[in-house]
């Protein structure tokens, strides 16, 4: 078994990034600028958003936190969107969800400028996507593409089950694998809460996917021996042994898993610092569309 | 084995469509119009937009049909379009695919207000898709679901495999099959060119959609007993015994596989029929959503 270490794949692209911001400035060109609204305080919600900016700080983009309280309308959440929308000087930004239950978060992706939306929530990048068209891939599942592509695991023909079908995660990567691209070129079933002998589906996956948020879902009887098994969970499960109380827990109960498989990924470090890493790379390729 | 007769289903649709074109009449509302394009002679794209226009007449909607001659410039078909958009009498149009090799279709596509593209191929359309946003969706999956729903198929937690990946078929039908809703909720598995095994994957299916454009392609050993199988091929394949020298053939060996499924669509007289009626009913949306 090889570990996918995400930590140190996301690690190698920031430096390119730092080297690709080092070289703009040298031409006096712009340099990339982030900003994240987040709401309420959710405590999953902060630490990403604090990630996200410290990855800007550490290779050189700019970054603005933008802070509401949980008890913001969603009208002037959507004034802050059309404020940003139209801000030059901001290059890409998100709403970090979930988003209170006040607010339609469907409504807040729509508002987004599709130029500006690094996240790749927005119809018009989702649907450039299933197009191949050139575009923001959403981050998640663009770091997942981009963590198999640097590990040279290769795809083409082989079996890919998905297990999720969420907007963000499984229902996206689904179609990135599915494409004719490299990555891509899997045959991909895209499994969810409805499926029936989901046990005897994902036996059957030579690249097994779970994107469900279900600490531990997934267990040895699951997985195909020599499978690559890609772990997108990130629930945070009671832990007194740590000084928090808590640890991140993934959808996959490594151990077990870890001994039939080829390729796994870690939690914490496999797919949470490569969606930072997309977020990023989403970032200067928003200046670089905007021609800046 | 059932027919599952999409003639006489979209015939069903057309009937209710004119009793809604009657209604509006005498509510002195507007009558849904309906423009298509058609670049060249290709004899299947004259075919397919004559039965649309046929359609149209049928239920009483208002159709206009713009031919071009196969020379036509890329920018003088984006004129057209943009002109097309501009034209509030228009609610919706259409440019028959395939074009001349001269002309990208990805941008003629891309050009079309997504609130007239009753195709549904308009990046923002399958976005919208993707996301369960109300719009339009495209012809051929939302008439394959059309005649499941108004069969009373029941897809929920079925095998699904969709033969085909493309942009207008396969793809989107994979994500309306698998997306939460009814029709839908199946485990669907995408299967394509590069597929392996995909005798073995298709014998897993019961729901088997096969949409390549082989004829013949799948025999009964590729299917399970009991399946529904759905046959969105149609390809002219030469025929002497026929006056015209040719006949319509689907994707699925019809007799050898009739015998072994529970429901199946004939060539022609299934999904095609199917095809022109959802269109006819995107076009009637395309009125309403635009406050007409």
């Amino acid at each position: 078994m090889q570990l996918l270490d995400g930590k140190s794949c996301a690690a190698e692209i920031r430096s390119e990034l730092r080297e690709i911001v080092r070289l703009r400035k040298l031409e006096n060109k712009k340099v990339p600028h982030l900003t994240a609204i987040i709401v309420g305080q959710n405590g999953g919600s902060i630490s990403y958003v604090n990630a996200k900016v410290a990855a800007c700080e550490e290779i050189g983009f700019e970054s603005t936190l933008i802070s509401f309280d949980e008890s913001i309308s969603e009208e002037d959440l959507l004034k802050k969107i059309l404020e940003l929308n139209s801000n030059i000087d901001i290059d890409g930004f998100i709403v970090q969800l979930p988003l209170p239950s006040h607010i339609n978060e469907l409504k807040i992706t729509q508002a987004i400028d599709p130029k500006k939306d690094v996240d790749g929530f927005h119809p018009q990048n989702l649907g450039n996507m299933m197009l191949n068209i050139p575009s923001f891939l959403p981050a998640t599942p663009a770091g997942i593409i981009e963590l198999l592509s640097r590990n040279n695991i290769q795809t083409e023909g082989k079996n890919c089950v998905v297990i999720g079908r969420s907007n963000i995660v499984g229902m996206p990567l689904s179609i990135m694998l599915a494409r004719n691209s490299n990555p891509g070129n899997c045959t991909v079933t895209l499994a969810h809460s409805k499926t029936k002998n989901l046990t005897e589906i994902c036996r059957n996956a030579d690249i097994l996917i779970a994107a469900i948020g279900k600490p531990e879902f997934v267990t040895k009887e699951m997985v195909k021996e020599g499978a690559v098994v890609i772990d997108v969970g990130t629930t945070r499960v009671e832990d007194p042994s740590r000084e928090r109380g808590w640890r991140l827990c993934g959808d996959v109960k490594f151990d077990e898993v870890a001994e039939k498989c080829s390729f796994i990924t870690p939690v914490p470090g496999g797919i949470g610092p490569m969606t930072i890493a997309s977020l990023m790379m989403n970032t200067l390729k928003a200046l670089e569309l905007q021609g800046k």
